[in-house]
């Protein structure tokens, strides 16, 4: 059952993990997996967590049809142009042929904007703010991995709509950093926010914020984004008010969304041989108490353990005091599950009045007295939690390396990190990058100091500070 | 503005204050809703609640996938059977023909059960019991009606594999027992609990236990269901479990759920004339202060509301502050949006250091002294939602009818209300009923006292004490 190497082989390793530790499971339907509750319970802290900030933020929660006709989803060009190969038909129900074809959802711009040009009338309407949970399906035809690509796929999906483009780019941003905040506060997982090129913005849109970082197998990743589409939908979709003034204006709007992606990217950061590492902020079972039973001493160690599990069970904790399996089956079983602490309990540390406490992110033990237990466990939760982060950004931060040619930007990429340089920003230059080296622009450093700075490629003036990577 | 009259006409009454009061919009799909922050919101309480209470008992929540393929489907006959009518079928993705047509899920049975025959293998894996917040789609070719048929809705469906067939009915009855408080205890409505009949029961269940109650259109309506599935599922899909005596068994089923049909419920049953009364504990918004404005007096006013409006944040108040529209425009506002209670606060009041408390369930008005207000204000929403529940539940009662034979029901029936009978439960007779009176068995009391009695169609021993109704 030991799991492949993590290092030399993180595809395999990754798979392996997600299902012997229960996580996902594939389904008959090739690209859509199940998620098993150690990991949507992940999901369901980031869920509540961002709920709350979004409708603090005052966003309203609100939910649209799965299903939308073929002519509606074709009505922004570009848009329908970046999602129609993905688009999963449905042509039939019961036994009748439907008149026209419907889309599952791919994502919600064309269903919710069209009720957005009935809904707003007037500046009173504005801004208009709504946010769904809720599932999308994408064809994809690359290979699939759980979580980091598949063909149906939780997440949000927040429209925005604004009266100035002042409000609608100061959204953008503020919510860009509800997203950075969940990923390093929960996930304890860096990021790189910026601007993403204008060859790999969201479709339809005037730009696009994006987090990135960087996956083991030295590919990034696109954790999510935040995408101001300008006035390009609300032409499209009719979407007008009447201001201040009385005058007839375009809004300005906004989409953005954080995936089921983001539990692929955490569970793969911070695994390593012996399985996952849950963050203690999004581990639903925060502890796991292993009684080491010796024949004829099980009694009051089973006593004492199950003391300590009624103590901790507000942090989930779990008592495994199954007998037929053995103390070392136990610790790779809950290990494989990420668990945050081991406690272990045996005769001698209950002569002692202790017990041994370990963790999993970096195997350290130690012996803590039971009466000291309450307090110590939540501090060392909290270690782990900052430990988790800090590692992970210092490995992040060391792949980061600043190149001036395409030449050492194709070192870089080929030594699985990424690469960092002042750019133009141009569609040719970035077509050059991806033909010679595997890479893509991944984003733009936002308020980047870009004064006589040069393109790394074209030798004009720079207009971006940009990060470069292959990606996932 | 003015709605229809409820009473005399329910069914526009309803949609137009579903449409006025920004409850509900249409999509150009036909059949499929859209839920609006006003709707949606009554959804996240009933999702909070019931969540909590699921966790508590033990089930954890699970997400599979949407599209199910067609083989999958078909593999329990009378399941198939029930929902093949209704299936919406994806059979292209991008420009590609799918080998295997997909349905969306109208349930989950069939791709959780295919999992399940993996997953369990001995009695240390039962209980089973997952979960899942979810969409589904039935194609439904009768008329449609938001919230209470619909051919896209929203709702929980929970799984559960036990050993035996005591623990299964435990639960059933369990759960059947939660929905019945989220109904009557958040929702403000009262149900008729009871098994379904043989010819009404869930599609591949061996029973159904339901919650059914009366609309005011004299139309009955099922609010949820709890199913025991017995063994026929875990044969279709061969689940079985090596038993604590080493033998390979059958494992018993259920599944259960809940849907935004209870919105539907809910808002049809407590509204009247001036639009929708939502029960405090599922109000976001429980409070809407509207100040009575005097040219020139209003600075003091205003202060002293916003002052109020602090204080309520947490009830969600709103301050209807808009200077362009009259307080009677302001009061029909939100009384169609079905704010429990509002405000009023002018000068005259201001003078006396009191506001005006108006409920919307009675339009009952009181005047409270300011500094009693935040003691005041918790009471009255209290006795609103236990008002609006007796007041559902007297209703509810006067509208059940005992009768003694078919003539007499379709008499009650004829008249809007519901028919009680002691009954043999057969297909035939029920066939009988239907095409007599048009209606149907709603269910039949647990534990009904059946000595001595005699089934009203048939003259044969009674089986069942039950409820009969034209039904949505």
């Amino acid at each position: 059952m030991a799991l492949k190497n993590k290092k030399s082989n993180f595809s395999d390793w990754y798979t392996e993990a997600l299902l012997s530790g229960e996580f996902i499971d594939y389904s008959k339907v090739s690209g859509a997996h199940i998620y098993r509750p150690n990991s949507f319970s992940i999901w369901e802290y980031i869920h509540t967590y961002l709920d709350k900030k979004f409708k603090r933020d005052g966003v309203k929660n609100s939910y649209f049809p799965l299903l939308i006709p073929e002519k509606l989803l074709n009505k922004e060009s570009k848009h329908v142009e970046g999602f129609s190969p993905e688009v999963a038909w449905v042509t039939h129900t019961g036994k009748s042929k439907l008149k026209e074809r419907l889309a599952i959802r791919p994502t919600s711009e064309t269903v919710m904007y069209d009720c957005y040009s009935k809904w707003i009338r007037s500046w009173k309407d504005l801004p208009l703010r709504l946010n769904q949970w809720a599932n999308v399906v994408r064809w994809e035809f690359k290979h699939s991995t759980p979580f980091l690509r598949s063909r149906e796929f939780l997440w949000q999906e927040g429209h925005s709509v604004f009266e100035t483009k002042f409000e609608a780019d100061k959204e953008a941003i503020k919510i860009s950093k509800m997203y950075k905040d969940v990923y390093e506060n929960l996930l304890a997982i860096p990021v790189l926010e910026g601007y993403k090129s204008e060859k790999e913005k969201f479709a339809g849109a005037e730009y696009s914020i994006s987090l990135e970082t960087l996956m083991p197998d030295g590919k990034a990743i696109q954790a999510c984004t935040s995408h101001h589409l300008g006035q390009i939908f609300a032409k499209a979709f009719n979407i007008n008010f009447l201001d201040k003034n009385e005058k007839k204006s375009l809004p300005y709007q906004n989409s953005w969304g954080i995936t089921t992606r983001s539990i692929g990217i955490m569970l793969g950061i911070h695994g390593d041989d012996k399985g996952f590492v849950i963050p203690p902020k999004v581990a639903q079972n925060k502890i796991v108490i292993v009684p080491i039973l010796f024949k004829g001493k099980e009694l009051p160690v089973l006593k004492k353990a199950n003391e300590i599990n009624k103590k901790f069970s507000k942090f989930g904790s779990i008592l495994d005091d199954r007998s037929e399996y053995s103390p070392g089956y136990k610790f790779n079983h809950w290990e494989l599950r990420g668990i945050p602490i081991r406690i272990e309990i045996g005769p001698r540390d209950l002569e002692n009045k202790s017990v041994t406490v370990v963790r999993r992110d970096n195997g350290v033990k130690e012996s803590v007295k039971i009466t000291k237990l309450e307090k110590r466990i939540p501090e060392v939760l909290k270690i782990i939690q900052s430990e988790m982060y800090e590692n992970a950004s210092k490995n992040l931060k060391n792949s980061i390396v600043d190149v001036n040619s395409i030449k050492e930007l194709k070192k870089v990429i080929d030594s699985g990190k990424i690469a960092r340089a002042y750019w133009c920003g141009s569609v040719n230059s970035e077509n050059e990058i991806k033909k010679n080296t595997g890479a893509k622009s991944l984003n733009s450093i936002i308020d980047a100091n870009l004064k006589n700075k040069i393109c790394f490629i074209t030798g004009s003036e720079a207009k971006y500070h940009t990060y470069f990577g292959k990606s996932h």
